[in-house]
């Protein structure tokens, strides 16, 4: 059995290109005693692979030259000599852009955890019951802490964590506004998702939009763009706004400097808040999410969409379409 | 009874010039019923005061083209038709940069309260006990939040907020690095305030005095300055690291746009917290912070310094010293 890897072959400058992407091909090992097979089905593409391919200090470590990417994912056991999981189990873990993972069921870094399928599609465990949802999830509630009639803003509102940031908004009784790349993107938030209103910053005026949808200001601001959008979302934030720092897609594939929010003293002016939230630090309370989500889910009340590429040797090109706004709701890529 | 005044006569762009001040003198008037006439003893001449000369939306309206501009001051009632004050009181109140204020006793507007100058001198009703010293006491504890052990770092540190902010810091057990410009300041801070140590950004490198003075990093970072020195420290924050954001002296006549802090990502992999405050939020508590800074300085474990300007004439002079870093502790005009 042969198994397809793509490992970091360089650091990439800029966005990602081909030749920072070494192709290996190994046979599968022999499994060890308490190790299993997995069979790689799909894997998560999110914007944070950009920034674990960079040498720097972070909340996790950099990716390292000749590694194998690392990357979220669903797959299926195909041999098991762990008592942990049986042959034909649907698990999540961290199993890399491979087609094959192999290693010990107990491995706490891989973190591989038993999905049903029965509850919800395999892609949505990548999606809202997974680590782009509990990203919404507890970033909103813990770190937004919105209140019912307030105004909750969210950038990148038709990808994985936009979506559902959006939707469980609406769920506590908020009025919500996204803000997303193109007509076609903001209609489906609106009309599929629900929110109140989207902005579309690629053509129209953010500020304009901003000024008729938010006509109570900003209370909540879910940032996951960064750059001049999170900076015109300052000038309209209200007292004691919240401004949720996830993540800054716009400027992750910059050779130059981060742009800094020229606006910041708006949170002094509005004795305001900026706060940063990385998600694993609510790993041991995913199952409240899950449940949550799962339960609304159910209830038809939000939607989980994917956007699925097919084939592993679609990755690099996948992974573009993440900077350049091209995914539709939640970026998997089918590998089996 | 001749009245000096300055007043606005046009909105300053970058550092106010003379011909933005308008030298009047008028007679003061008569008294009305529930009046009082007060003779201004001490300015308090503050960072913020270039914030009310432009015409933007804040957390208090601009001073008008033609207004006496706006200035908190300690001075002495001389003459009253209210049953609240009587001649020979000493009162605080929002003066305005005249030798003579006449104005109902309860304008809420103004905010007339008694001082005894017998607890301690009018400077430091002007200081610790007054504006700076409250932004400090309620910025420090509500924003910051320090804890006993941990690392705080003060900007503007032999500034009025920044040399209360050490002094209590240090008073809650904790490390206290303050940043300043030039080595006499630096040595004040450290030898006449207890600081553990001061970067002097003037003649140092305030990255390596970071590395050199925190080595535990910086968990709260009390910012007066913004630009550069908030970025830099932002690259040494703690985990759950607090960034008070107070001021930003550094940018307040800037003629291009405000630098934004590019590091603000640092807040993202750090679960980081960066917060606004304006003092006037905590009037209704600014007893307790009196009564705290007040038996700290009467025991000598805390000390108010001022730097005293002599002469109504000097405003203009005066307020410039405070963007240019010449003024030492807590900058005030002597009136009378």
């Amino acid at each position: 059995m042969e198994n397809t890897q793509f490992r970091l072959a360089a650091r990439p400058v800029g966005l990602p290109k081909d030749s920072d992407w070494q192709i290996t091909k190994e046979p599968v090992r022999e499994l060890a005693d308490g190790e299993v097979l997995v069979k790689t089905l799909y894997l998560s593409l999110d914007p944070a692979m950009r920034g674990w391919m960079n040498d720097a200090k972070s909340y996790i470590r950099p990716v390292g030259i000749g590694e194998v990417m690392r990357a979220g994912g669903l797959g299926e056991v195909v041999a098991s000599r762990s008592p942990r999981f049986a042959v034909g189990d649907r698990i999540g873990g961290g199993f890399g852009v491979q087609q094959y993972w192999i290693g010990a069921a107990d491995d706490r870094h891989a973190g591989l955890h038993k999905v049903d399928t029965r509850l919800a599609p395999a892609t949505t465990w990548l999606n809202t019951l997974g680590m782009p949802g509990m990203t919404a999830y507890f970033g909103l509630l813990e770190v937004g802490q919105p209140k019912a009639g307030e105004t909750v803003v969210v950038s990148g509102a038709a990808g994985a964590v936009g979506q559902t940031v959006g939707q469980v908004a609406k769920q506590l009784g908020c009025r919500v506004v996204g803000i997303a790349g193109g007509q076609e993107k903001c209609d489906f938030v609106v009309k599929e998702l629900g929110f109140d209103a989207c902005i579309d910053y690629k053509g129209g005026d953010v500020r304009a939009g901003l000024k008729e949808h938010c006509p109570n200001g900003v209370d909540v601001y879910f940032d996951n763009v960064g750059g001049d959008i999170l900076d015109i979302v300052l000038t309209r934030i209200n007292l004691k706004a919240r401004i949720v720092i996830c993540g800054a897609i716009s400027q992750y594939n910059n050779t130059t400097a981060v742009k800094g929010p020229a606006n910041y003293l708006s949170l002094l002016v509005n004795r305001a808040r900026m706060e940063g939230m990385v998600v694993f630090d609510y790993a041991d309370r995913y199952h409240v999410a899950v449940a949550a989500l799962g339960k609304w889910l159910q209830e038809g009340k939000i939607k989980s969409r994917e956007d699925v590429v097919q084939g592993i040797e679609k990755f690099p090109e996948a992974l573009t379409m993440l900077f350049e706004g091209k995914n539709f709701g939640k970026l998997v890529l089918q590998i089996a």
